[in-house]
């Protein structure tokens, strides 16, 4: 089974990170591919970064469904950026890790806290946890007030960080989850639940082990109404990349 | 790797089903335990059943801790019958099937519906799907008008009886995806997906492969509030099966 | 006109004290049967502890029917434990005291706080509340942190906490009245309503005088549908408690 | 005990036939004061007309309070005007129809309808089933196409078309219970409940019931927040009805 | 363009305040036409006083499309007193200015915060807010303390005092916008925004830009279902005022 | 006044059918500045071709500030691809159609439906609507089954399918307004809204007319917390247009 990784960023550590994580966890006939787009933003922290990263990572998911024998796809950035119009595009699973770390914490915690970046963050966790029916269970959204790049520059005080919100989720807010807002913060997930005793998950990990799951048992998305493949029509720009997109109906 | 699947009716033979379902999907090195309950109702069609049904339930889950070193958990009725007392005893995963189900067919399709067995089931898979946070993508609930135990007479008129719904769902209800709302309809999924060309998932299989995912990273239910194991005190009858309960904090 | 008040929990100090306030405002030629569960949990503050109430409470109803003449039920806690299920067994109206006393409230305050006991019990008070429909007039849960029975043993020092927490609810969160969540509160409303000056609810005596009205109207539960009487089918266990449910529809 | 049973409109014949419908539920010991409103509509079907009514309510509870020794309100429309405006100005127990069947209807059945006058008034029926905290168990708001004075004048005719909306309410919408959505329908719930089989409300009855719970068991709206007395300011108009509103903090 | 801007209150120097800061945003073409209620309270500050100015209000509208030839109405009270009542009894655009304010806002920030004058009156405010479906994005509604009238008798002050609230919505609530909640309050926007930092607005100038629009479209008020002409009927008290209600579908 | 109305599809045809209608409504002061996308889709039916859609309109943005002095923009498709972000970039107002005329509709209507192209594009619409707070007044999504081009293409037929599911809308939905869904169909609102006799709104004229009430209003985004000018970092890609990011915060 080959899984792609996507980092929707272009930072390569960060890719490198996410790579890790996602060996990590998958089974041992499990390939994965990581890859971060080819195009966009160094770093996810906004809306303007996640729509320019977005193009990106359709490129590659057409790149793998094309010439790389990808059989589901993983979007590793906690805003899923693009995931319905990946689901447009192949007929394989496409997982986001947001919407997998909320779906797996719900089987064991029946509330959440999520830990973002920058303060103005937030609104794009809290629309995004609205969207998929977590309204009711989503505690807080609390933000480090450290960007993306601080956090690779600085592990210790982005530690020290997460750890000060999520214990203010858990105390103030009364979380009984930590989903860590960021794929960047793939490396803290385990010192973090030691030091918390709340479950804490990245979404690497469930959304790879999710993923592995759907192509087992061979679930493909739904080609009926929303998400069937795109209407044939011309594309300009992106250097071409869209340009044969009449080709997605013939697979 | 231990998963006990508990039929929380007491049919023999729907337990059977079940268990093979569990053994089709699951990883080589998973062993399968699956039981009914030893007390409750033959079948669960509405409230009375379903509350009569968890007391059982909650025997083999401690049984499982106690006895059969079990990691993990699945209650396998689409009511999803005392799964929140079920996280308050064990610290190991307990998945309901129709949360299973639902969480994953979100991966793969925008909206479903639900078949369950008789009109008045309807409103227990209703509330369900409204509690979990999937009133906006839940298209309707449809029944097909027989018992759980009619179906496991005629598997041709069920079949025939969960099509017609199902088709009904997905023309005049726009649902993009299709849950069978019974254990009982483990053996239909395969036949409806072929015939139907939409997702259609039974929720044995997702429950399954999500606890499978639990245990393998290691991730246990919260025990910080809500889900902390129950407190101390006495009870009467159920021949003692919860009488030392006290027992539970010190594991 | 005979209303059965069955305390789900197996004390008999509160049934006695719910018996008491039953009794004060009921109408004079009202009786009433005040019992406690005869299986199940000292007292309910989570929900393993409210599903292993509910089979007790509904052998009561059963009873209560079959052999007592009961006009009406309610159901003494304020979990309202197996409200659903017992409205399927008997057409006789079946009242939840927080049911009873959230409708109440509403009457004459246009938003409420619920204090109940500890911390977990939480959830399930809003979850009920939610439910029901009350999650725009619900200002917050508080929690004394004292359990059921601490309070059934020092009344001064319950009295002391419930105060306490009433005022944060009506300072700090704007409640424009108080419900007191647990029918273990039942001694304290009148002296709490002294004490803050806005309506404070139990939910026994509101559950009682609604009991009392649809006898008098004659207003029976909905048999179409979701409270029909359940369907035939054999039961295993509960000492043959409910192994001739296929009574209920020759009623 | 003395329960003022305002009808909104002008008309004498309706405010004839709520008399008449207080009068039956009561209690040997109430008393039932039933008035129409002095200045406004002769009904009440949009809300150029429901406004236009609530002054005259307001009126009515005010002379209530100065001269008649009331100790509760009924409002007898099933718009429920002017209730939070009514709570203002009284401390008494003030109880809409609407409000009234609804919360007593939820104690019988999981769901119901409303059948109405006109088309247009479906749109403040399911206003005010929303505020209410009902949204999730209204079916549906069904019309008659019939006025209220079309139903004064030809109860058969009206009769027919109530039966008919209700029947489509329960076959079509799944209503497993019926609200008479006008105070004009009291004479209409006793057949209908008949011919329908399923609960049956109409507004009046249910509201005195709960008026004469609230004062026997002595609850008062709450003062404190949003009803507590309206302001001391100069009013215009209305025949000085309002002009001396000072002193409602007196009283 | 004739634009009726209506203060529902009877206080000139309101009143006053509303015309100019009216003409300062309109126009040159555009006459505005600024009235205050000839009936009801000095101020409007809970339900009482908001249903009592409504009809007086019913009133400039009749009279504006009778004898004064109006474009378009504002109704200048941000509690959008009787706003569905008047779009029944004209199909001239009639606009709200809470409705205007939180539409306009919501172009150009976020989420927001209402500040109002008095504790209760928060009540109004969040019901209003919820109803037009801005749940999701109203921070808080704070409130001064002060009463309408205070504010007119202390500018200095009043301005303190929206700033302190201000700030707290901002810093505490996260807000990035405010809307200033009394029509008594469009002296103050200016300064505010420029002290704040935030968009800050008050409800006449988006109300009266929003009606200039209107009217230049041609864009009337469906006359379809819910927002008809009243039907006839008669009209007791109001000095006739509403008598020959007959007319409205004549014109 | 300058305004800039992007068209986020490459279609000229389009664009010509959006300027001439912009310019129809605009006021004599202000300059339109219609353009479509540089890079991106054809046309916007799905969720792919949405976000390819969003880099142009940034493109477009960026210039319009940088090259030409924009006072406001209009981003003229109906899903409103890229609103968020665009909201990020500048401090000029920028509105989408939709939400432009779903606000627009709300001031004329109590409830509407949005006929849109296909079948697919129905998700996008309802999402909106959701995030946009209209669920409860949006009666339903309709659509015509022909594409963006067949309008272009088939101006006769395109009217006669939007008409036949507009009654629809109206007589089996009950919607009292009609949106349509698409920048295409501007050229149809006149004609559609004589024929229907409801309003019949499309998003151009709304999103103008708000974009230069804001203007000279002064009002300008919020640029505290979530819409604040985007954080300094690199970007790789889409020939550096932007690459030079770090000037949005200097201007």
């Amino acid at each position: 089974m080959r899984i792609k990784v996507i980092n929707p960023n272009t930072d390569e550590q960060m890719t490198e990170s996410i790579r890790v994580t996602a060996e990590r966890c998958c089974e041992k006939g499990t390939e994965i591919i990581a890859v971060h787009s080819p195009i966009g933003p160094q770093s996810i922290e906004n809306y303007f970064d996640e729509y320019l990263a977005i193009p990106g990572v359709l490129q590659e998911i057409i790149k793998g469904d094309k010439e790389e024998d990808i059989d589901a796809y993983v979007i590793a950035c906690f805003d899923d950026p693009g995931v319905p119009a990946a689901r447009e595009i192949t007929d394989k699973p496409v997982i986001g890790i947001a919407e997998a770390a909320m779906a797996t914490m719900r089987f064991i915690a029946p509330s959440f806290s999520i830990i973002t970046v920058l303060d103005r963050s937030k609104h794009m966790n809290e629309k995004l946890a609205r969207e998929l029916g977590y309204s009711e269970v989503l505690r807080s959204v609390r933000s480090t007030g450290m960007s993306v790049l601080d956090f690779g520059k600085n592990h210790a005080q982005g530690l020290a960080a997460l750890e000060r919100e999520s214990r203010k989720a858990i105390e103030e807010d009364k979380a009984e989850g930590i989903l860590l807002g960021c794929a960047g913060f793939v490396d803290f997930a385990k010192e973090m639940q030691e030091r918390l005793g709340v479950p804490v998950l990245e979404g690497v990990t469930p959304a790879v082990k999710i993923a592995e799951m759907l192509v087992k048992l061979n679930y493909k998305t739904c080609k009926f109404l929303s998400y069937s493949f795109p209407e044939v029509k011309s594309f300009i720009g992106y250097d071409n990349a869209f340009s044969d997109v009449a080709l997605f109906k013939k697979r």
